[in-house]
């Protein structure tokens, strides 16, 4: 049985991610997650994801929603946006395919960070959080080089974005 | 034969952290990377890491340097300094018991973000990123289980900090 993340209800389900290995193996240049997998990997690692299509316009993540999965973009283009105090979207980023998505959510359980918005039409692969604990225990090896991927992917991001404050605060500091 | 990281040689070595595998175990309230770790996985842990004693004023990491290890601090204080543009260390955060430091280095390979100093004395643990490999090959669980809880952790630093680079940057807006 298929078990849908319902935040994904209103996009195209296509299926498995293994018809898919091919392009997901081409994106191997671009996507920090998937550095150094050899082809069987992404094979494997494709069994365990599930491909949605969205159209222009659609989110795919909405700030605030619960949503333990994370996506990997496959075709398209995605803007990332957040709520401002004034409660309007900002523009956060603009990315594309093999750009990794929702990373922290699926791990942590949190609500959702910002808000992804499809900006034309999107195909991308869903990790669900139940599908990283299936990869941990029967795919051991595989499991512990996505998790140290995401560990340093997030520590790369935590040294930017440290940085960024820094230099914000110092900037805030220079106007007082 | 024992293999120690050269940024730790001015600290007194106290051997395998087997041995305060008790002291680790009544930290696990304390200490996020432990949480719902069984006795037996204290110990397992344990079996990977060396302890170290620092004096009161000495660095226990600094800023720019290499060092592919973290250490979980046992006993004492440490505050954390970051250079800022003028050069002048920052004070950043007090940390005690149970916290750990250094994760981001451990995995990632890059140059420590900040400068650590023992404020009395001070006992840690240290795991270096040898250590981590080796749990990961000989104990797949226990090593998933601390990836996730260093995924976990680092994802909720980088909420945090995201958090506080958007307020900061609303706040420098609000200047202009």
């Amino acid at each position: 049985m298929r078990v849908e993340p319902p935040q994904l209800a209103h996009l195209e389900y296509l299926g498995d991610a293994t018809k898919f290995a091919a392009l997901i193996h081409a994106l191997i240049p671009k996507c920090t997650l998937l550095e150094n997998f050899s082809s069987e990997e992404v094979r494997l690692f494709a069994h365990f994801m599930r491909v949605y299509r969205g159209e222009p316009g659609m989110e795919i993540i909405r700030e605030g929603d619960g949503g333990d999965f994370m996506l990997m973009i496959l075709e398209g283009r995605v803007e990332v946006h957040k709520r401002d105090r004034w409660n309007a979207q900002q523009l956060l980023a603009s990315v594309e395919a093999g750009r990794t998505l929702g990373e922290m959510s699926m791990i942590d359980g949190e609500p959702r960070f910002a808000t992804c918005i499809a900006t034309d039409q999107v195909v991308f692969a869903v990790l669900t959080r139940d599908a990283m604990a299936n990869i941990i225990l029967e795919r051991p090896s595989l499991g512990a080089k996505i998790l140290i991927k995401l560990v340093t992917m997030l520590s790369q991001r935590l040294r930017q974005t440290s940085g960024r404050l820094l230099q914000s605060m110092d900037k805030t500091l220079s106007f007082l």
